[in-house]
């Protein structure tokens, strides 16, 4: 039973899931497929990088990972296949992957004359993440690659004793994301998003009273700025690219 | 193999289902995911009863709901597991289960202090719901409760001999679902909704013409109001909580 | 592992996919079910068409395809079984399955007396794909059927030496996918849509500078129109039944 998740930006108006589908089980009839995500804003590099590194560590040993979010279908960019931390990916040379770990390894994938030129997804990482997804290692896919493209997820900066980040993602509920991490937070810091004050790390939503902003750590480790029983998005103005600060613990 | 449900109000546009279900198939990776419905609008409770309520009882026995819908999220309302009818449910205390027979039992699940306070459908639910496809019952996960929050969806009322209840729920076609049920409706009852005249419940839309209202008895078994070919929603300015009133057989 | 895919047009904000789900569920454990698509609008045949005839041949020999896209709910329209190239089918009988080859066969489902008239996905093609997906022939199902509604997808017309085709879909990305199928195509032919030149047939989005407009071959088979990193839908101002033309090889 061999899981195989997929991550894309086809929404859900087409019939290109299902055919990626189509394929993935033609191969490995007796995969499990997760939709990791497929509401990526069309090319939409960041938020597919933040999904993938939010979720592919949660999933068992030797899950595969086809991610294609890929503005630049049908360019000469290559395909990809890497694995790292026991888990297998194939995605677009793109800085898709650059969210893994600094141990991944990568390798390119062959792209066959009769693969549609617009639907990779479906004619080359669908078939490579089914040989993955049977056993085969990304060294018989294809040869090595030690130049994979980078393109690092934003990383927050230290301003003398403050990180200084920034909102990485709004989710459905228009909390905040931001990409500053909880554990150097010192508990008396002031969190501040989009030049506005929004006090220190509480533990949760309910540590403040219903329409107040409220900072926290949030479910990926990160702080996050939310408003009880509203819209941080909303209320603050803000969205991703929005800065976010906080002081060290010890300042 | 296993089947869980998931019904939450997480939409589509985050990680968090994903999430979810990395933990499900970490623990029980034979398991098979249906989502029940993600679309519930942010912590509406009534539509979550709903969905669930219509959905669980049609799944097989044995079944495991995960049912996430949880305004309270981030507060110290009691994470619950409960078995009715052959099944077990995880959801928050907050009503949510109140749907579930009247002779559901209930357990309170341990909170531990490393579950995120923001993502307990994640670190609290998904781990309980992954013990109970694996076999366990409610009582191994916690101590009993024998008070679960009680908000029970809306019933309609007698008011002489005419059933009066409301408009529950808005289907994708416009169609008006009520809470009255079809059996005590007489043949040659009027049925009304917004104050607006209906007419008999007939069999189906084709029973009219194009563009008519038309009243029938619906998939749950309750009164639904439509328009053939068109939206009653729309036609009738009508939504949730709009009355609807019918009189019972032999009146 | 049987496999089962989904075809409606229910959407997502509704307990009904779920509802089809339990039922499949219930009568084969260990299927697989795989969502088609959902988001079909309201009755909307030709976009159901185009789904079920993209994604069917790309499923493993033996898949079952429940597709219910109903304008006649609720009407006296015969429910339908069908084989073709080694798959199996259940829909209505209003022309969905056109799309199958020549050869299928088709059978009269029965509609059993407790089926909720708008609700037959659940009550009898779920039920009817359940004993497909367990085995049965179609001809265990019902008595033959040699006249089924016949609604064929929109073909292009040899006008001269030009094949004069239509859009018959705009996905997420803009992109106009036309009927037109590429093989005829000459290299030399100018490809136009809505009346406007687009060019030459290039292999990809590539081949222009960004914001062009550029033809290509599609991963149906058939011609596309889009914009590099654009919305040819916008760009041209087109959609579904705009003229699309191209010049036979040979003139």
């Amino acid at each position: 039973m061999p899981i195989i998740t997929l991550l894309t930006d086809f929404g859900d108006s087409d019939s290109y899931v299902a055919e990626v589908k189509a394929v993935l089980l033609s191969r490995v009839p007796t995969a499990t497929l997760v939709d990791l995500n497929h509401q990526v804003s069309p090319g939409n590099l960041r938020t597919g990088q933040y999904f993938l590194s939010r979720a592919w560590p949660r999933f068992p040993l030797g899950t595969v990972h086809l991610a294609v979010v890929d503005p630049g279908v049908g360019t000469a960019r290559r395909a990809l296949a890497a694995e790292a931390g026991g888990h297998a990916f194939v995605a677009p040379d793109n800085g898709l992957l650059s969210v893994l770990p600094h141990d991944a390894r990568f390798v390119s994938l062959p792209v066959l004359r009769d693969a549609a030129p617009t639907f990779h997804a479906r004619d080359v990482f669908a078939p490579a993440a089914a040989r993955l997804a049977s056993g085969a290692r990304i060294e018989e896919l294809g040869p090595g690659v030690s130049d994979p493209v980078r393109d690092p997820f934003p990383a927050p900066r230290v301003d003398g004793g403050t990180l200084v980040g920034a909102v990485v993602h709004v989710d459905r509920f228009g909390n905040l994301v931001s990409n500053v991490p909880c554990d150097p937070v010192g508990r008396t810091s002031v969190i501040t998003v989009a030049g506005e004050v929004v006090g220190n790390l509480r533990r949760t939503f309910a540590d403040v009273a219903k329409g107040q902003l409220v900072a926290y750590c949030g479910s990926a480790g990160t702080v996050e700025i939310a408003v009880r029983d509203g819209s941080a998005a909303e209320q603050v103005g803000a969205g991703v690219g929005a800065l976010v600060t906080a002081q060290l613990a010890g300042r």
